[in-house]
C-alpha cells in the first residue's frame, strides 16, 4: 500500500467529477444541467433508450462544449417508463447492441456539434447487471472498443465491467460514489439501510478526498480498505445536487485535489 | 438536351439500383434482405424508428459488407406503428434532430462493423414531405453535412431534398423509380390511378434503361420529358421483389449500363 | 338570441370545469393534480398514448373519486415525445381504433377503482383536427358511442367534433376557453397574436360569466357573439394554474353559477 | 386418485383449447389467426405491451365474435422488440397497473363490437413470472378481480397464480401444454432439453386425452404423475401450428373429449 500512497504524492491528486445528464424528455424535465456544469469535468449523456431525446441530446451536447465538460455516452435499457432502473433479463448480443446503437446516436450529435466522445457510462440496470455478470461485462466492453478503442469506459470501481474493459484494451475509469458509504467487502452499504448515504456535502467531499489522496476509503464498520477511484458519481437531481456539487469540488480544489476528465 | 445525351455517349452509362432494407422488428420479419443482396448497389437501413432495431441494424451492415453493397442511413419518422408512413407536422428542428440521432446510430454498426457510412435517404412520410418543404428539405441536408459532408443524400429527382443538398455543399443522388409511371409534368402518377405503376420487370427496366441512356422517360400521355437519374428505388418486398431485382439487374447489364454505388 | 336569454334566466345559470390531468409519466412530473381538484368538476385523464402511464392514470382516478370530481378519458395521438400535439395523418378508422383503446384503458381503472366514467375529451392534435375533419369527427363519435353510448363527448364549441356527437346520438358538451379571446367568426385568436391570451384571472372569470350567463362573448374587434357554452377548460400546468382556477372558481359562485360536471 | 378418475367417468370429459393470437402489429404480420379458428374454444388476444395494436386488437375480437371463440385478454410486459419474453423486475404494483390498463384496453374492444371479455391471461414473461413469484400472482389475481371478478384467470397448471387466482375468489383455469413433456416434478421439460416437445401432433392430443380423461401424464422419466387440466395452449405461430391444432382438434372429439370454453 505504501508504494501507491508514495506514488500518489508524488504526482498531484487528480479526480474527474461526473454527472448523469440529459435526462428530460419530450415536454418533460428532470435535472438541472446547465447549473451544474460549472461543477463538474465530465457528463454522461442519456440516449433515448431509459431518458433523453433527440432534441435534448443535441442541447446537452452543446451545453458540455460551451462549458468544457467532457462528453461522455450514457446508454441505458429500452424501458423509458422505468427510467432504465428495471433489470432486463436481456442476453450479452442484446447488450452488445443496445450499446452500439446509442454511442453512435450520441456520436451523430457530438460529430455535428464538432465536438469528440471521451467515455461511455451505463446506465442504471444496465450499469448494475455490467458490475456483476461477466458476459455483459465483455459484451459492453466490445461495443465500446469496436465503436472505438480510444473511449474510456467509466463502471463500478473493481466490478466486473472495469475489468472486462482493461482485458479488452480499454481504458476503464473506477467510479466511486461521494455520497455513498462502503461497507468492509468494498461493496456499496445498501439503500434500504439507515447510513447508506452522506447528506451532508462536507461528509461526502472529505471521503472523496481521502479516495483520491491516500487511496482508501472508512468503511461504515470502521475499518480502511483500499479503493482505486478515477471518477467520482455527482447525482444531478435531487433538490440540493447543485449546492451539493458546488461543495464537493470546492473542498477538493481547496485539498489540492485537481479536478478534471481522465 | 443534344448536349446531354453527347455527354450520356462520352461515358459509359451507370446506375446506383438501392434498395430499403432492414426493415424488421424484433420477432417481426419483413423484406428478403439477402436474397435481394446480388442485385443491388446500395441499401437504406433503417434505423429504429419507423422500422429496424439494435440487431437488425447490425445484421444488415454485416450483409451489405459481405455482398459489397454500400451502406446508407433510413431515417425516418418516430412511428413504427404507422412504419413512417403517416406524415407528422414536425418542426425542421425535429427533423433535423431525428436525422442526426439515426445517422449516428447506424454508424455505430458502421465503425463496429469496419465499414463506412455512404449515404442518407429519408423514409417514407419524411422523403414526400422533404420533397416539396423547403425548411425540412434544408434541415436534413444540414443533419447530413454536420455529421459528415462526405455523405451522398439520395431524394426524390428534381426535388427540394436534392436542391438543398446541393445547396449546402452535399452530394445528391437524383432518385427515381424503376416501377411507377411518371406525369408530363415530371411527377409520379398517383397509386390512385389505373396505370401508376408497371407491374411487368420489363417495362420497368426499359424505363430505367431510357433514363440512363438519354436523360429522358416517356410520360403515360405518351410525350417525353428529361429526368435525372443517379440511383434508382428497388422495393423489397412483395412476392415478386427478388424476381424483378433480378431482371432489372440482368437487363441493365445487357443494356451496357454499369451498376454501382455513387 | 332573447329567447336563449331568456331560458338563462329562468334555470339557474351552470357550467363544467375540466382540467387535463394525469400527464406525468415514469419518473416525470407535469402538472399540480392534487392542488387542482378542490376547483374543478371534471377531469380528462391521459391514457398513455401522448402522456401518462399505468400507474398516474390510476393514481389519478383514485384522486377524482377522492374529490367527487367527474372522470374522462383524454385520448391522444401516439407520439409521448411530441405530448400528442403535433398533427399525424391518420385515417379515421386510425383515429376511432386509438380511441376505443384509450377509452377502455381508463375504463379498466375506473371500474377497478370502483367509479365511473363519465365524458372523453380528445386531446391536444386529435382535438384540433376533429374539430374540423368531419371524418375524423365521426370516428371518434363511433368510437366513444360504441363503448358506452352513456359518454358524454367534449369537443370545442361549435366544432365538427360536437356536432358529430350529436348526429351519433351522444350528448356533447360544448367547450370554450376561459382564458382565450375570440374573432368575430368565433374562432380562437392564434396564439401567435399578441392579444390571443387573457393573462389575469379576473378577466379570464369575467369572460366565462358571460359566457355562461348571457350565451355570449365579447370578440377582440369589440363586438358581441353568441357562444354556446357546457364546459371550461381549466389548464392544469403553468406557475399560477391553481391560483388560476381557486380564482375562475371563486368568481364563478359569487356570481350565482353552479359548478358541476354537465 | 380413483375419486378424481371416477368424478371423471361420470361426466363427459371436456377441454378449452386456447391459443395466444392478435400478435400482429403495425406493418408486421404474425401468426395465422384466422386459419386457427376453428380449432380453438379461446383466445388470448395481445392487448399492444409485448404485441398487438388498436386495429389488430379490434380486427381480432371480431374474428373471435364470427366464430365463437371465447376472448381473453393477453397482457405482457411493456417490451414489444423483446415481444414480452425478457423477464423484467418489476414490482407487484406495476404487475398490477400494466394488467389493469391491458384489460381495459381490450374491454375497450369488445364493448364496442358487442362481446363479453371472459378471461385473462398473462404472456411470455409476466406468466413465467407470475407461477413463480407469489406477490406478482396475487398482484395480477387482484387486478383481474377489481376490473370484473366474472372473468375466468389461465395460469400454469399448479403454478402461484391458478392459486393466487383461487385465494382471491377468482375462477381459476390450470393450463397445459399439448406439445411440452412433462418431469416427475410436475415440471416442463425445459426447452434446452431434446425431448422437451411433442413434434407430431398425435403424440400431442393422446397426452392430452390422457391429462383429460384420467387426469395423468406420463412423465419423460416413465412415470405417472396427476396433473389438472382445464385448458390447453395450442401453439398458433410455426408452419405446422394449423394442422397441429386441426389434429388435436379432431383427436379429442374422436375420444369422446368436448372441446369448450370454460
Amino acid at each position: 500500500m505504501s508504494g501507491i500512497i508514495e506514488e500518489q504524492r508524488r504526482k498531484p491528486a487528480r479526480i474527474d467529477l461526473n454527472c448523469d445528464l440529459g435526462e428530460s424528455y419530450g415536454p418533460y424535465r428532470i435535472g438541472q444541467d446547465e447549473a451544474l456544469m460549472p461543477y463538474i469535468s465530465s457528463a454522461n449523456i442519456a440516449c433515448g433508450f431509459h431518458a433523453g431525446d433527440a432534441a435534448v441530446m443535441r442541447r446537452t451536447v452543446r451545453l458540455c462544449l460551451e462549458h468544457g465538460v467532457a462528453i461522455g455516452a450514457h446508454p441505458g435499457l429500452p424501458d423509458l417508463a422505468g427510467f432504465g432502473r428495471r433489470a432486463m433479463q436481456i442476453s450479452a448480443d442484446e447488450a452488445y447492441e443496445m450499446v452500439v446503437y446509442q454511442i453512435g446516436a450520441l456520436i451523430g450529435f457530438v460529430k455535428s456539434e464538432g465536438g469528440v466522445l471521451r467515455h461511455v457510462k451505463p446506465h442504471g440496470a444496465l450499469y448494475n447487471m455490467a458490475a456483476v455478470r461477466l458476459d455483459l461485462a465483455e459484451a459492453i466492453a466490445e461495443a465500446v472498443y469496436k465503436v472505438d478503442p480510444e473511449l474510456i469506459l467509466y463502471g463500478l470501481s473493481g466490478s466486473q465491467l472495469t475489468r472486462a474493459a482493461a482485458n479488452r484494451g480499454l481504458r476503464a475509469a473506477e467510479e466511486v460514489f461521494a455520497d455513498r458509504t462502503y461497507r468492509s467487502d468494498g461493496t456499496l452499504t445498501p439503500r434500504t439501510e439507515p447510513d447508506a448515504v452522506w447528506h451532508d456535502a462536507d461528509s461526502a467531499a472529505a471521503q472523496v478526498i481521502q479516495m483520491v489522496s491516500v487511496g482508501q476509503v472508512r468503511t461504515r464498520e470502521g475499518g480502511m480498505i483500499g479503493v482505486k477511484a478515477d471518477t467520482v458519481c455527482i447525482h444531478g437531481d435531487g433538490p440540493h445536487a447543485v449546492a451539493f456539487a458546488e461543495t464537493i469540488r470546492r473542498r477538493l480544489e481547496g485539498a489540492g485535489v485537481r479536478v478534471s476528465a481522465p
